[in-house]
């Protein structure tokens, strides 16, 4: 029950496609991460995911269309949806996400970049 | 799966104390609420409550402390914690809740500012 200041948790790390979990509610997590160059095709079965942008452009990849996500904005990908993050120009784009505690990182694709522990910060 | 700007979704409504919904993660909502002046005590028995604050500082009452939530800053409320959220100086507050789409308005309370239609906007 204490304030989370969005900002200055993004402070408290720095490597790409890492997250972080700064707060649960009931059975999601709400994670913050640094996005910069493109991700990995992944979908997950079962679960919705919420980004919304702090700061930069995201580039939200479907296999249909590119949404274009600014700071300010968010985009909920449902469950099954194919998608890939990127961002371009090299910039580094800061997100935070709602998700299921349950929600696999790159859902049902192995890939170099997964990650299956997110620090809590 | 279409961007959502926050800050324009704040633009289509007016009226202090009223939830509205932009969009649905799962088993829970986002919605977006102007908060000015004092709202009521109240509790929810099953569900969290996450508040960020888009705009203003919101004073979160608890019964035994206040936690002053600015800007930038996220609070979780515990289910089962009362809590009354108010405002200072007649300042109008913009927050972004994330819940269960179950989650009643004003908890175990019924009160003359209790909403039980949340808007899609």
């Amino acid at each position: 029950m204490t304030p989370i200041n969005i900002q200055q948790k993004f402070t408290k790390f720095s490597k790409n496609w890492h997250p972080h979990q700064i707060a649960i509610v009931d059975d999601m997590q709400v994670i913050l991460a640094k996005l910069k160059g493109e991700f990995v095709w992944h979908s997950h079965e079962h679960e919705d995911e919420l980004f919304q942008v702090v700061k930069g452009t995201l580039y939200m990849q479907f296999r249909d269309k590119t949404e274009i996500v600014k700071a300010g904005e968010l985009i909920v990908v449902p469950k099954g949806v194919e998608h890939n993050p990127c961002t371009k120009d090299d910039e580094e784009v800061h997100v935070l996400l709602f998700e299921k505690l349950s929600t696999a990182h790159t859902g049902n694709v192995k890939h170099e970049k997964t990650q299956t522990h997110y620090p809590k910060i």
